[in-house]
């Protein structure tokens, strides 16, 4: 068999360390033909949802949801919990995604926009006045920018009245969320919890589920058939799913995240810190490359980007032949940037030996 | 290790035989990891179409796209294939639930109803004058009735100018439809494909393409935003997908199509109709079953429901002390009824055990 890549790439992304383990225990438990109105199914939920909970320090008032992906995420938070106005704050391709999900959900999607590579603080930030829900990207994947959890609480409290939604689609669990003060946020698995595709999960609060059952009564709107929020809640108190689920990645995720529990996430956060460290001060001082991001406040912990001198597949190309792969530029800047996923399933020791490789380019 | 339970439930289900090994490859392979954006991730997209053209007999100009589940499809078919009026034929749980999703997005949804175990002929059926697409359930999955393909055919024949949408959740790859007629049909994997649950097929033709660029550009509608037709179909044209999909389950789906080619699909469904006739020989002739089905043109090749004398949960306790799984009757009918799946994946040699089981009931 030919010897493994290792995958420096933001999702799909390295497989954490014991998918293959939890895997084949998922194959031997016959969680493929469970039924997902059986109590085993809903004991599997139960635990994926307390490990989470205590990974992610989720309020007890809060739900935990499952959908076939982050991206479905943004179009049920629109259609459940927008009458007319959301606000973006929008400095890549996926934050530009969800705006462009509000608008053609006709919405009037109101947009604060940023170059890409550049972040936003509290301060600067002015919330258009009939905003119902303000929309924050924690970790732009495109740009490798990020939002500082203590801005994004700040925004929050100071617009107690609206609800704020959080996409940390490729950051979870790494920041720091206050669940208490946030209303919603969501992430996919095949990021930072090292999983394949094909699951999205959605944190939401009451006051979402409150927004929704207004909207629902609403005449000549609709907050969506499959998946709409009340629907989803009313299941998860019993720990069912409206329609079959991923039943086996639900599983899988809570495997994962109670490895994680086990390790604590203050360690998870320290090593990704360190890592992150370590190849911000590799590119911030090697000649070809330096941080993409300027300002390190808002630089990324999870998804680094750097500018190159050379093509970045020349580099790409040369680290694949080394079983190495990393992620190009997004869009525009395909060819000038390369991406480097900081996941818990990136150990500090290939961390090492990608930065001795890109040291030889 | 517990001795393996044999699955005869209608989904989630008794998994393919080659699952296994399949699975394997795909962790070999390492598919969890690579990028969707990767001309290996749009190989596999091509492998799966091309083996599902064949397995189906798909004509070239229909679309075969990729959703979290068949319930999203349900969703996508109504907000982006009519305007203002569908028209259900209802029979049982899931019928109804594609007709709920209709009026659930504000659409005006014409009904045909039936009692449950009841089914429909083409020349019964009256289609309201302004219907813009007619919604048939080839497989009632809660009920075990099936609508005849012949009668699909001449529906949708005498109805030219509308759309035809024909769920086939629970019988594909079973039922001979003629896809130059029907205009769009879906099927989740975890039914007779005998996969692990977490992605939804749907098949479309142009005609549904143009329908859904053309209520694209209405105002005051929308189509939504997430997995909207134009988008999937744009991203299929170079096998790709508009959000990270289920790769692996994209990838076990073309390899079990692929078995189910080398096998032939005209000896699936003579295996599927011998199992079948066995089923319902033993289920018509013992004293504690009889088919809940009167009609035997209406039932269910794949999906066999049967009236039980006792309650249902005893033979269904004692049966799964010897390791085998049924299903409860859906619904009101849980007590009364089990439901006993026919797909692929559960063979002659299973289907007898089974019945010699059910005979000392």
């Amino acid at each position: 068999m030919a010897r493994k890549n290792v995958y420096f790439t933001a999702g799909p992304a390295e497989l954490y360390p014991n998918f293959e383990t939890y895997l084949q225990q998922a194959v031997d438990e016959q969680i493929g033909s469970i039924s997902h109105r059986s109590q085993k199914f809903r004991d599997i939920y139960k635990f994926t949802d307390e490990q989470l909970r205590i990974l992610m320090n989720i309020p007890e008032g809060s739900a935990i949801l499952f959908t076939g992906s982050a991206s479905e995420v943004w179009e049920r938070i629109i259609l459940n919990l927008v009458e007319h106005e959301s606000f973006h704050l929008v400095n890549g391709s996926f934050s530009e995604k969800f705006y462009k999900y509000a608008q053609s959900l006709n919405k009037f999607a109101h947009i604060y926009e940023k170059p890409l590579s550049e972040g936003f603080d509290y301060n600067e930030i002015v919330v258009p006045e009939y905003t119902e829900l303000i929309c924050t990207t924690q970790n732009e994947t495109s740009t490798g920018v990020m939002m500082r959890e203590p801005d994004i609480h700040k925004l929050k409290r100071s617009n107690s009245k609206r609800l704020m939604a959080v996409d940390m689609v490729s950051s979870a669990p790494y920041p720091n969320l206050d669940f208490s003060v946030i209303d919603t946020a969501f992430f996919s698995v095949q990021k930072a919890f090292g999983l394949p595709a094909g699951l999205g999960v959605w944190i939401a609060n009451r006051a979402c589920l409150d927004k929704a059952n207004r909207l629902k009564k609403h005449d000549g709107l609709h907050i969506g058939a499959h998946h709409d929020l009340p629907t989803l809640w009313r299941n998860y108190e019993k720990f069912e799913t409206p329609a079959t689920p991923n039943v086996i990645l639900i599983y899988l995720l809570g495997k994962v995240a109670e490895d994680m529990n086990k390790k604590g996430i203050d360690n998870i956060r320290k090593e990704t810190d360190e890592k992150a460290k370590k190849l911000y001060r590799f590119i911030e001082t090697h000649d070809s490359f330096s941080p993409s991001v300027q300002n390190p406040d808002h630089r990324s912990k999870t998804v680094i980007v750097a500018d190159t001198k050379k093509p970045s597949a020349d580099i790409i190309d040369r680290l694949k032949k080394k079983n190495i792969i990393l992620g190009a530029g997004y869009g525009p800047a395909k060819d000038s940037q390369i991406r480097i996923s900081n996941f818990p399933a990136n150990s500090m020791e290939q961390v090492e030996i990608l930065i001795s490789e890109l040291n030889q380019m």
